[in-house]
């Protein structure tokens, strides 16, 4: 009978579960805000922003602003679908007035004022800042803070004064493992605008691409590129775009190693005999340049002093990492050179070599950006260190009197939680430690999307929305750090990212449909329920786990290209079993939903396993749909043993951790994520516990 | 217990529910090919595509094919994800080798043979034509058959022999009421050309918006388009661009009337007093040209003489329609031109004023195209009448001589389903009767995208995918005509023409995303829900019911310009609905999927409330949130009484056709399309009839 009331009830029920297979817990933030600001003190009432709404500027004037001011309007249109005056003004009685200071440097520097102050009230709303970037930051706040009320679109009354824990706040992203077109690097600059990023660390040579026209050397990107580079026009244009969005831009030029494709045109540069070719596999490579060779240094000094007057940042990055010795070691001239010359090791000669392009670059006007190996004995002090290795890294560099950026914990192609990334302080654990003026050498950090694994078309969802919460990291203060409130922000980020025009949400759904190809729209909503709680395998696993040896000429059309990094509906049911387990299985509710999501994954299968038959890109799944069939089921199985307010039997237990170890391994290279949440259910179940006391 | 035994069997049932919450009845379609070709022939087995898929050119060779070939392995790599190389080939080695006879017309003519052979076998195909406008088309056709299956990526072997059934197949876009931007133009070409359509008919000057760059009488543009008009470089560009898919340019500068534009800067030309302002409004306005000023003709000879050298198509179309006669009744100098003529009425002076306007395109080279009311008596024979009147006003043209094109029934912003737009055929009606000789007169069709309610961002949506099932009318012979056939391959299409970057689809999600502002989850999913089964009003009942009086500067961001026009999941609910009729009620599958489909309106409403206080423009759809909460409520009455087996009592009836008659009621211009169906389930219930035969 009770069963019965249950099912008798399920209307409502079911429907919620329609709505939403897993229901958020998160709470809902105070302020749509991402990154928070420094400090906000809410007013009464709203500013409305209708048809009428206008924008002036006030105080330093140039042309900068003025387009930031259009793309501001441009944005407010979009994203309300009202028909603004697209122009802004001089008049003190706009809408919005901004007040800025004066100008910022020609050249964007590290560390320049970039706060602003914004008040809202339900008359206006003033922005004042010192300088442009400043002034660009709080566009992006008001932008945020406009949503859909009651009364028509508005902005909540508040004072908001801002500014960044950070100076550095950069985003890396590898064009050169697989080229990324301009539209979609611009696409990406306007989203690190809109969280306040001001660092594109492009990642322009790679073994696998020189991706920058030399004018000086054309063999590099004609020879080294497949026809697939930028033009110096075209990263001129990068450039101004990124300045007028308050981004610098720091080229990266890796060297010794990761330079297989500079010497298919210029082999005269390498360790080895070549002659040799663009390689098409990833992974660390033998190629690398001779450090004892003096036509090498000549070559860089022409090259870098070409890109130095290209890219106009003060900083240049000259890469350093993973170099294996292996050309260096064969080369009996290398090796008659560091005897010679007193070079103990290969750890020693990278040294010299950075110490030699170091110099380079610093007659060139910049200052050196490496990895953590370019820090070496008696490199000058003014050198930057990006480190992969971590805050002890970074830490060490700081006491010696280096300033570091951290990307350790923030490489976004390793696929982890936003959580995860959110967690990573560049001050902290041994960084923690340091006195206060240590701690100013640490500038930030950078996040980093290494290519292997990432194409043009599905570029923005492996960076966003994961990026923002970094981004939140790097400038919102220490303190902001609930994982809860990030992730709701996150979300409501990720749809306003869409009106910029990013493809992270879209893509997964069109690549999808590609892969289901002219299924039945009940197969391909089959396809989704499976592809909404599945992610690719993390860390380096993939290309561990590759079925036949990864390559650039490999197709990117699979399942674990098309599904997001991170699963929002697995979060969302861990989250729900984690509340109905800690108020001992006493939320009927949770229950409910739990049980609806569950018998979805029990009988998606039979519905997806048509499909599979028909398109090898879905089978590839068959086996995970049916994992998912069968964590559903064994879901099921602890929410009834539950229920019966008893432990269940040990043999019960062992049965499902069987079917639960089979679950857990990964599948096409791709993870099933509601598992851990199921295991605590079957524990829970085993347990008896919080579980079996009656119920009320 | 049989109530219970069919909850307790809900699981499996409400994931179908879930998924699809009503499954189409839509026959699987042999090809997924739309337009369908006039023959194909099924072979044995299917040719792969692989990255070594490979397309050659033999035969005339010329860029334009060169470039098609380039956007047709664009076009398959996106579709795919495969890594293909972009560049065809000569070789006759190559997959897929296309064989072009010879060159077509410099400037595309009406009538020019389009046809094309398509081989395809399991080791390669062969696509042949006479000339590259037959070419192109067979690439779209190849495009169309590669879909996924289970050894990878492929197309069916078979044969088509193809041409098309009309030589003129247009769509005509309003770029006047509403700017159009170019790249929202450029896609719409793209689509074209994968449903085979050749004319793009281009809207150019209307009271609300002079929208060309006039080099000769700059204050047309200047003063007469609030600065959203096209230069002559970007439509000479446009040309190219739709010239490369095969693809006619026609321009349209609608006179006498439709004109108050022109005034603004040029009101000498106009029949009243001026000063004119650039309209803000909809509908039938007064002003109009002078035909008894001899500068207007002068004016206008210059004008057409400029504009035909942009637009090189043999077509120009001088509108001619809606004139009012106003502004003529009011002139004294008019009417006494008339008296002096003998020009006895208004329609006679538009005659006058159309012979006059004909003589001067015929000066230029060119052959008018008008408006049903260009065709009066003298007029010469070779014109071509665009009728929004319909096949009896086409008839009547031919019969006198004159060739024609159909327009009514494709009025694409009256908001009709693809089905109703399908049924209609240019050679239907009068026209059926005509002589052989008679029915070559008829030339094909224009579907018309009247741009009232329409802005860039939700036009997409507005023109496909129905207008491929236009498309389809006035390319396949006339026995294709299963609407069921034609919905299946639309929803195909719809999915593919998404590749292409057309925004027919993700626009509406992002809409509805707006005017939800910062939901939750599980409330954007009930505003879909809501959202999926209405349509905007039908006709011209959108103006004639607006709240305030709609003009340009009305905000497009309303539940009206987000949904789409039809609906697809209200037209699956009506054909479960029918399918479970047709047994008498004996089809428990279809009946559990409606009940599923009931519960979840009946209970939508509750979870979308507490948006709709929150949101102005989700508080517009409130009232119909609730009426589709009753219409679930009322469905599933009538489905427990058809269960009863017995006449449902009048009085219920009465009850339910109550709420029937408040849920028709359009409310915010929105209609509820599943009432309809529900009736039908009523009328069953209180008829008893099919349904009286106890259940086996």
């Amino acid at each position: 009978m009770a069963q019965n009331a249950r099912l008798q009830g399920l209307g409502l029920l079911v429907l919620y579960i329609l709505l939403n297979p897993v229901m958020t817990t998160a709470q809902e933030p105070a302020l749509n805000l991402l990154p928070l600001p420094a400090s906000a003190q809410s007013g009464t009432g709203s500013l409305g922003v209708d048809s009428s709404f206008s924008v002036a500027f006030t105080g330093h004037s140039e042309p900068r602003l003025e387009r930031a001011g259009d793309r501001f309007l441009r944005q407010l249109a979009r994203q309300t679908g009202l028909p603004l005056a697209l122009k802004p003004g001089k008049t003190a009685r706009a809408t919005l007035v901004i007040q800025t200071d004066h100008a910022s440097k020609e050249i964007q520097e590290l560390g320049e004022d970039e706060s602003y102050v914004l008040e809202v009230t339900t008359t206006g709303a003033k922005l004042t800042a010192p300088t442009p970037l400043g002034a660009m930051h709080g566009l992006q706040t008001f932008l945020q803070l406009v949503d859909v009320s009651l009364g028509g679109f508005a902005a909540p009354a508040l004072t908001i004064q801002d500014k960044p824990r950070f100076p550095w706040r950069g985003l890396m992203i590898d064009s050169a493992r697989h080229f990324i077109p301009l539209d979609v690097i611009r696409r990406n600059i306007d989203a690190m605008e809109a969280v306040k990023m001001n660092v594109f660390h492009w990642h322009l040579s790679e073994n696998q691409g020189f991706r920058v026209e030399s004018r000086k050397f054309p063999k590099l990107h004609e020879m080294g590129s497949d026809g697939l580079y930028y033009t110096q026009e075209e990263m001129r244009d990068v450039i101004t775009y990124a300045r007028d969005r308050g981004i610098r831009v720091v080229p990266e030029f890796d060297m010794p190693g990761h330079s297989t494709a500079w010497f298919v045109g210029h082999p005269e540069l390498a360790s080895g005999k070549g002659p040799y070719e663009i390689e098409r596999k990833w992974g660390i490579f033998d190629p690398a340049m001779d450090p004892t060779n003096e036509k090498v240094y000549k070559f860089l000094d022409e090259l870098i002093g070409e890109m130095a007057k290209v890219f106009p940042d003060h900083y240049f990055h000259i890469g350093g990492d993973e170099v294996n010795g292996k050309e260096w070691d064969a080369n009996p001239k290398i090796q008659a050179f560091m005897k010679a010359h007193g070079i103990k090791n290969n750890e020693a000669l990278q040294a010299y070599f950075s110490g030699r392009v170091q110099k380079l670059v610093t007659k060139h006007g910049k200052t050196v950006v490496g990895w953590d190996e370019v820090l070496v004995a008696g490199v000058p002090k003014d050198i930057v260190i990006q480190s992969w290795r971590g805050q002890a890294s970074l830490a060490q560099a700081a006491k010696q009197g280096y300033r570091g950026i951290l990307s350790n914990g923030y490489y976004l192609d390793l696929g982890w939680s936003a959580a995860r990334h959110y967690a990573v302080d560049p001050l902290s654990g041994d960084a923690a430690n340091l006195s206060a003026e240590e701690k100013q050498r640490i500038l930030g950090g950078e996040s980093c999307m290494w290519a292997e694994y990432v194409s043009p078309e599905n570029v923005d969802s492996r960076i966003w929305p994961r990026n923002a919460a970094i981004a939140e990291r790097l400038w919102s203060p220490q303190e902001v750090r609930d994982p809860a409130s990030m992730y709701a922000r996150l979300e409501f980020i990720g749809a306003r990212l869409e009106w910029l025009g990013l493809a992270h949400r879209s893509v997964s759904r069109n690549m999808l449909q590609r892969l289901a190809g002219s299924s039945s729209p009940v197969e391909f909503a089959a396809l989704r329920t499976l592809a909404d709680v599945i992610e690719p395998v993390k860390d380096y696993t993939r290309g561990q786990t590759a079925p036949a040896e990864p390559s650039s000429a490999t197709p990117m059309n699979r399942v674990v290209d098309a599904v997001p990094l991170e699963s929002d509906a697995g979060r969302r049911f861990s989250d729900l079993v984690d509340q109905f387990l800690a108020v001992a299985c006493h939320d009927p509710a949770a229950e409910a939903r739990l049980r609806a999501q569950l018998m979805t994954w029990r009988d998606n299968d039979a519905i997806l396993q048509p499909l599979a038959q028909r398109s090898f890109l879905v089978k590839e799944v068959a086996a995970t749909s049916q994992d998912l069939a069968a964590l559903g089921t064994a879901g099921l199985a602890a929410l009834d043993a539950i229920a019966k307010g008893q432990p269940a039997p040990d043999s019960w237990k062992a049965q499902q951790f069987a079917i639960l170890e089979q679950v857990k391994k990964p599948k096409a290279q791709l993870l099933l994520i509601p598992a851990p949440a199921v295991q605590k259910l079957i524990e829970a179940a085993a347990a008896g516990g919080g579980c079996s006391t009656p119920k009320p």
